[in-house]
């Protein structure tokens, strides 16, 4: 834009500001001239957060969370309950869970959801890691938590079938249906996603 | 959070974003989840971008915008009218009013409002550089462009004031009312910020 022809510095920063998600070009802008009227030490502060994330955050080894502890804090507290599993698409799902405060299991994240027509198949998935966690024969409750949106609901049905030929004594249960459909799961407010923990429901065969 | 327990980098991250205007905590915590997945190539980038802010911007010696050469671009440019000061709060509202499209006159950011509670009167804003700019004698009209909100009028009021004294021979306008009183300048469209240019008034004594 004209205006920034002087501020190729702010414009180059309003560009980035607008690849995050939820933020448009106005409020990218808005966010940019907020920052810029920041103290320096602020806003190294925020850049530093912001570059030091890769050296910092890692998946969980086991159950693929982001943790800056290998095991996570889920997988390494005992007192959560040993004989459920969790599975979600993303470590932002499992805290939207998390928050709800009505599940105390352990967690499993797959990293995504099966989409072929972007190369994303089950080897592109956490799958083979879950698979791996069920040989200890404690899992008792499998919960099938990815977001109810066309992938998640095939990636869910993906999971079912291959667990159900397995033939291992697990129960495969999914959310109930309290979610909007389409919805996007870390926006479902914690009510909404308590209630749906709560009810949710066998899958029969 | 108990749930970020084992990520104080990511909390913190969150923590930083949530104080950014516009971004609650639900918002703040999606980005930082966004960030920590993007490339450490692509942080780098942004991190830079944020930290390198004050060296690289500053304000313009003439008019107080924001800008990385001095003079800006628009006290540079010698094809825009230069008899027409529009005076605003911020560098922000100058570049809503210039996506507008409507004015091709000069500008004067005042770099605030006057506000005695925050401490902030006459000599805190870019007031005398104004007056500065009004001895060359080529100014015609002054816009008083402050936000329709209540310090904006007060501001506008006082300018209204101390220029009428001066007895200089300057019509000073305000813009239509067209904006939502109480509202705020930066987040107006474009279309009713060009209406309320066009057919900005004169104000009598």
């Amino acid at each position: 834009m004209k205006a920034l022809k002087n501020l190729p510095s702010l414009a180059a920063l309003i560009e980035e500001l607008g690849k995050l998600p939820g933020i448009g070009p106005k409020s990218a802008t808005n966010l940019a001239y907020h920052l810029v009227s920041q103290p320096a030490d602020r806003l190294k502060r925020l850049a530093d957060r912001v570059s030091q994330l890769p050296e910092k955050i890692r998946e969980c080894s086991i159950c693929g969370n982001l943790t800056e502890e290998d095991p996570c804090t889920f997988c390494a507290d005992e007192s959560r309950e040993g004989s459920q599993i969790c599975v979600v698409e993303s470590a932002l799902d499992l805290l939207s869970i998390e928050r709800s405060g009505a599940y105390t299991g352990r967690y499993h994240v797959l990293g995504g959801v099966l989409s072929p027509l972007d190369g994303i198949g089950p080897a592109q998935l956490r799958i083979r890691e879950l698979l791996e966690r069920l040989r200890s024969g404690e899992i008792r409750e499998i919960i099938l938590a990815t977001n109810p949106s066309v992938e998640g609901e095939a990636t869910a049905n993906y999971l079912k079938q291959t667990l159900s030929e397995l033939d291992l004594n697990i129960a495969l249960t999914r959310f109930a249906r309290g979610l909007p459909v389409g919805g996007d799961l870390a926006f479902t407010d914690d009510e909404t996603l308590a209630v749906a923990i709560q009810s949710r429901k066998k899958l029969d065969d």
